[in-house]
């Protein structure tokens, strides 16, 4: 199973359009399953909402780091599989973040620090692929009022030093990344050794 | 999606077959989707064994804690779901045991502990429901002389105290079950209010 | 397998959006898959036509019992489980008329009482589920002209009485619901005590 | 959707080998999807048992109506399926009793008149077709003695005749799975002319 | 597994809206799989565009053969069988020039001769049914400029004699649809004769 | 979608048990998706038979090229989708005959040269992965009395030369392999830039 991973240097808003089936091969001409990275503001128009929980709500913030994952492994796509897929990229993303020290509660696909809201995450499918897109606030700005937020740059050891910077951001991304395609690679692999009951 | 959770308190051996399909029903009477949990000794026989890579190891050890799971809700049943599953409990079980203070490592579906193996798993499907067998080693007691293993009731906190015991392992079983397979209903819950792609 | 069961006392119009996935949970706040149930007119507007069969046709009558039921069990969601589940709804609806003392035909998915419809019916999935909206005449008002109608109040005994009344029918209701929600039971209770070939 | 029927005259037993995959073409040369109707005795062997409620029960009668329903449509075969189109089955020949003035109960798969049991069912799935046997007794003979048997030439109406004799039981074997084959044909025909949602 | 035929000898465009699930049920009233066949200019519209690679492109023609194929035997439809049974299909296709002596060469779904495109073909599904639009060019008319194109009736014989023209046509029309549909049939034939693993 | 092929330099039988799953994993050490060709003798015992129509037959050559391929793609495995690609490897295999200069028949999956059976094939599935076997004779040599066989270094040119031999068995072998997994990911990436309808 492999899955490419595009990491887009400039800054674009995740209006809540890029979660549509084919975005990567419309935008960077990429085939097959894909995980696409970057940087930049979150503000989901009512018209892209996927929860039908957060109607009339106002998703956004100034600065996020989003990931957005399409799988074409699966046919026909399964909204079952999609959303497993997104709790083991929420509960990976959380073990690294505990490697380095950071204490974080999670409930479904939420991650909180400090009862701060650290990221947002949806999961769909349409009849070509599986979706996800996750997103982690770097600072609490351009956020809703009403929400309590955190940011990982806000995020200190216990020496008041801020962990995560521009200098290692993008290891942590990457590091996310790759540990999420190994996972879902391994798994891939454990079916082929495994004998049916 | 309902699970039903039995403990059993009676010890019995893990010998392998207890991951056949229905089995649940066929000792216990229970139907639909269930989660088995007992305390015992594994020895898995050749006939039983389930993934091809371990053809001519031994998979013994005296006092395990066993969990066998058995889902019906996904028709055909699918290798990958079993899998994500898996990892769900695995991840979940570490993030419990983060939270008591252990450091462990993870390497797809196992456990380590200071370098020692905690813990065994295995998922495999039938035509009527996916299985998952998941145990951790209680004491370094029975196992293969290859393998170098770690007892959950051998792991200390800092001030050496035994953090697991006869007292409270029944908890950390009931948890374990209790958060598994609560997540397996918000991702339920999260496919029921999210508009498709 | 749950599957919630309300009652709307409510008159409002079903116009065919409500067959639209996660109505229950937009309408209701109600997760995973539900039956909800209410009186009202039906009148289906043309965008919301789901029948091709039927495009150019009024579908329309001013007092009916409706069905909206919602499964979020089999992902993905497969049109033959929809129609069969479909057909088990108005078969267990026709096997309490019997009980009643009440003959009727059926063919396919329609319910007929001395030539005249009492019911209409359609099945069709989206990526996240699948729905069914059955509904049954109260009286024959409100229908389309060139349609011979059966209202349920219109139906006698042999001693001219009639049979269904404001009194009943909410029992007819929730009798209707049970009995096809057990079955949906037993099946999946069926599934977890069978041996694959 | 073609479904072949096949009415075999000779007497034989089902011993529950006959629901194994591709039993129609081995033994008749049947391709695709088939029903294989027979008179004779049923005496499943501990082997062959499916339903695992059964273990230790015997199943036999001296002389019943066996139909044998194999489906390749669905692919993978879908146990959820299987047992749907097994109600239909159930409750179509319920209808065709009904019709004939025979008072009948119904709990899951079984049958009774007069609180004796007058069918048997189970189905099940490989992974090349999914499987039904359905059988109904014609005498109580040969039947397990603590069950209570109806035998459909037992039954008699209000002048105490006699039902169903050798003349007019091919005419009910061949409507029930007339009335069968059409209803899932209608069911493939609704799913032509409906609009996804 | 059946699938219906039908030719229509009336000229019309193929604008990409015959594409839509249900079309053949609409426009011809045919319920269940079918292959609608006939000639006429190809124009999509970029509303109707279903590759994304082809987004700013013209796809036209002025004088094509069209095959739209639908099937609903798979449920869900899974766009992996959809594409295929378009290779298949372009195969097949193949397969018959090769026997008429005509040298082609094939590209994933496309078929050139002397280096003009002969052929254009798209699958795609939605959750009611798999559909295929395969069309090939009878003359280079009415085609983008910056393409080169093959027509049918340009192809000659060694001894420079047109091999098809409108005496022929309709033979291999039916001659492709029938080799089509008998291969797909004896797929199904084939799995109601396999031995599971 | 990446396949592994695999050739293996050492004569072996193939006895039919190669197309147990997991075989190329068992064997090799070969993790997901495989193709392993090799050159030897066939000779299926009757355990190992998959076709219920060759039960009672021999099915032996002294000398042929195996492919046994195996999917890990598609969960559950599909049937359908596995003779699909049976018959593409046979069509592939066929084209590049072609553009030999070879005339070949196919029936279904069978390839006949001057009347003279050169092929055999089978697809089938477990519950972890779909395999098929494809296999032509080089010689008729060792091959069932009643059937007439061709084997492939039996073919010759137009001046009667020997087409294929020792020098380009290989080639031949590699270019089929190299095609048919060529094929496959074409229509993988076909499927990630398709709308869907």
């Amino acid at each position: 199973m492999y899955i490419a991973h595009k990491h887009i240097d400039e800054i674009f808003e995740y209006d809540g359009s890029q979660i549509n089936p084919s975005w990567a091969f419309q935008e960077f001409g990429i085939y097959g399953s894909s995980i696409i990275t970057w940087i930049g503001p979150v503000n989901i128009t009512a018209d892209n909402l996927k929860d039908f929980a957060d109607v009339g709500l106002e998703i956004k913030s100034s600065n996020m780091v989003n990931f957005i994952c399409e799988f074409f492994d699966q046919q026909p796509p399964n909204m079952r599989i999609a959303y497993l897929r997104q709790r083991l990229l929420v509960m990976i993303f959380r073990e690294i973040l505990t490697e380095y020290g950071i204490k974080t509660k999670r409930e479904g696909d939420d991650i909180f620090v400090d009862g701060g809201k650290l990221s947002i995450s949806i999961a769909s499918v349409s009849l070509s692929s599986a979706k996800i897109h996750f997103a982690f606030n770097l600072e609490d700005k351009g956020t809703p009022e009403d929400v309590e937020v955190c940011g990982l740059f806000d995020i200190e050891d216990e020496e008041e030093n801020q962990i995560f910077n521009d200098d290692n951001l993008l290891d942590l991304i990457n590091e996310t990344v790759l540990r999420f395609t190994d996972e879902l690679k391994t798994i891939e692999n454990d079916i082929s050794k495994t004998k049916v009951l």
